[in-house]
C-alpha cells in the first residue's frame, strides 16, 4: 500500500527512521534511529453533506485538483479541533455558501485503499442562496433525472447519491449505511 | 491544543519545518523549510464493539497504560490497510479473543479535545470462549447492574454503555448515536 512508509526522518529530531515492529506490537512503524521515537501512521476522515432541497441535491464542481472540473458533495478532511459534524458542516459552507440544517450520519464508506473513511451527513438546505468557494467552479441543484453520473469526482459521492435515490424510490426512512470502496 | 505542532522536522527530507499558512489554505501546517513539503495532522480513528451475550455485555480489564487495571470495551486505533469494521473486529479478537459477528455502528463518539473520533460497533457474541490478549488482564461478562461503572476507563466506554442499556430498557431499536464528548 503506497500510504505506507511515508516516513523517511523523525518528525521530532530529523534523525532517519528505520521500519521496525516495537517489542509490544505486531506491526513495523517508524522508528527514530536517534531519539527511538515511534510514529504511526493511521487512516483518516473525510466529512461532507449531502444537501437537500425538496426533491433535488447539491453538487459542486471542483475547481482544484484531483478531479478538477468534475462534480462532488461538498466535503472535505475532518480538521484537529472539530467534529465529524462540525468539519462536514464547514466543508458545505466552505465549498458551497449553503446555509443547511445539519440531519442524521448517513454513509460510512472506508476507503481502504487510500486510508480513509468517508462520513456523508444528510442536510437539509435552508436557502438557495449559495456561494461558491475559491475550491469549487460552480453550485447548483440537480433532480435525480439530471445527475452527471459520468462526470462525478469520486466513488464516495456516487455511492452516497445512489443509495439516497433508491432508499427515497423506496420510501425507505433513512438509516445509516455502511459500505467498502474497493 | 496539545495535539497541533507536533512536527520539528520534515518527515521526508529531516530538515526543519515552520507553522505557516499555505497558499491555498486558512490553517497552519508544518511546511519543510528545505523542500517545501507542507505536512498535514488531522484526527484518528478509535474503532471498537460492543460486544452483547444475552443480557450480558463484554468488558476487558487492561493491562496496559494508560488507566491500567480499568475496564474498557475492545477497541484500539484504526490501521491502515482495513475498513473500521475490520478493524473493530480485530480488536476484539485481539484484545478479548472473542468470537462476534459484527452489527451496526452503534455510536459515534467525537474526542475532539485528543483529536479523535471513536465508532463502536455492536457485535453479537458466538461464544462464551474468551482469551485475553496480551493488553487485557482480565475479561469477562456483566449484567447492567455490574458494570463497574467507577472503573471505566474512557468516557466514550461510559457513553456506549449507558446509551445501549437505556435504549434496550426503553425498548428503542438499536439507531446509530453520534455525540461529543467534552
Amino acid at each position: 500500500m503506497w500510504l505506507h512508509r511515508r516516513f523517511k526522518h523523525c518528525p521530532g529530531c530529523g534523525a532517519p527512521v528505520e521500519y521496525r515492529v516495537p517489542a509490544d506490537d505486531n506491526r513495523e512503524r517508524a522508528t527514530c534511529t536517534a531519539c527511538g521515537t515511534v510514529h504511526y501512521e493511521n487512516p483518516i476522515n473525510v466529512v461532507g453533506t449531502l444537501p437537500i432541497w425538496g426533491e433535488q441535491v447539491l453538487l459542486c464542481r471542483r475547481a482544484i485538483e484531483p478531479r478538477h472540473g468534475f462534480w462532488t458533495l461538498p466535503a472535505g478532511f475532518l480538521e484537529l479541533g472539530e467534529s465529524a459534524a462540525e468539519g462536514a458542516a464547514r466543508e458545505t459552507d466552505e465549498e458551497a455558501g449553503a446555509q443547511i440544517e445539519l440531519q442524521e450520519l448517513y454513509c460510512l464508506l472506508n476507503v481502504v485503499r487510500v486510508g480513509q473513511v468517508h462520513l456523508f451527513y444528510r442536510a437539509r438546505l435552508l436557502s438557495m442562496d449559495f456561494n461558491p468557494g475559491p475550491e469549487s467552479l460552480e453550485v447548483r441543484l440537480f433532480h435525480e433525472h439530471e445527475i452527471p453520473w459520468d462526470e462525478l469526482a469520486f466513488r464516495t459521492v456516487r455511492e452516497t447519491l445512489q443509495r439516497f435515490f433508491e432508499d427515497r424510490r423506496l420510501g425507505r426512512p433513512f438509516a445509516l449505511h455502511s459500505a467498502d470502496i474497493a
